[in-house]
């Protein structure tokens, strides 16, 4: 069963490619962070590797291992940045497994006790906020 | 700011010690993988590593790259054993961050076209299904 192919126009490859804008928090040799544009919390960041892969099915291993040290970095981040009582994270594979853009990408969501998650994708976040989100997390990065 | 320490006592410990029971579906040198006992769909396991680990917060880099290696792995042979559509991916620190039992572990679900997922712990899993999916994954995994 062989998977679908990468498409190189979903707005995760622009964004890598600056043809489309980001909140950056964070980079290195393998991945790339910004910010969520339509959080389900405040600081919801996503990771990404630089090299292409639709998601977990086809990624390289060694990508895939990049993605989830940054992870783990942001996770820390994250929790410190906000003060933040736990850490959320979420990665989904096509469209069935809750898949929208189609770059394989790591939710990091810090969260705080009592407070739901926004569903997914129900407000845009406010550009000022997001830009100070990421600056924050960017600063407690270890 | 400290996180707080592991607790050898966790239901997953026991798990590693032998002092419970699982529906075991794979192990390496550092990791051990069976099936969520109240599984919110067909197919839903549980990547650990072997090392205690609180969470995403205090696992050594070296252990989580670990746990990453196998939750791909085990991603990849959930879609085959149960030609599911998709596959979801979920790891929660803290209680805030949705984390139950306080050994690091990921989830990872197979999805269908249209399925949703059950709520978090909403009924236990029966056991002769729970051994027969742990035998499928295991027959999947390449």
């Amino acid at each position: 069963m062989s998977e679908p192919a990468y498409d190189d126009q979903n707005i995760f490859a622009k964004i890598l490619r600056g043809e489309l804008p980001c909140h950056k928090v964070f980079e290195d040799d393998g991945t790339l962070v910004f910010m969520d544009i339509m959080p389900r919390g405040p600081g919801h960041c996503l990771v990404i590797p630089k090299n292409p892969a639709r998601n977990i099915l086809d990624i390289a291993p060694e990508d895939y291992a990049r993605v989830g040290k940054t992870v783990q970095r942001m996770a820390r981040a994250c929790k410190k940045a906000f003060a933040a009582d736990g850490v959320t994270i979420q990665q989904f594979n096509e469209s069935a497994g809750g898949q929208v853009v189609f770059h394989l990408h790591v939710h990091v969501i810090p969260r705080f006790e009592g407070v739901a998650l926004l569903p997914p994708a129900s407000k845009q976040g406010d550009a000022d906020e997001l830009k100070a989100n990421a600056a924050k997390i960017a600063a407690a990065v270890d």
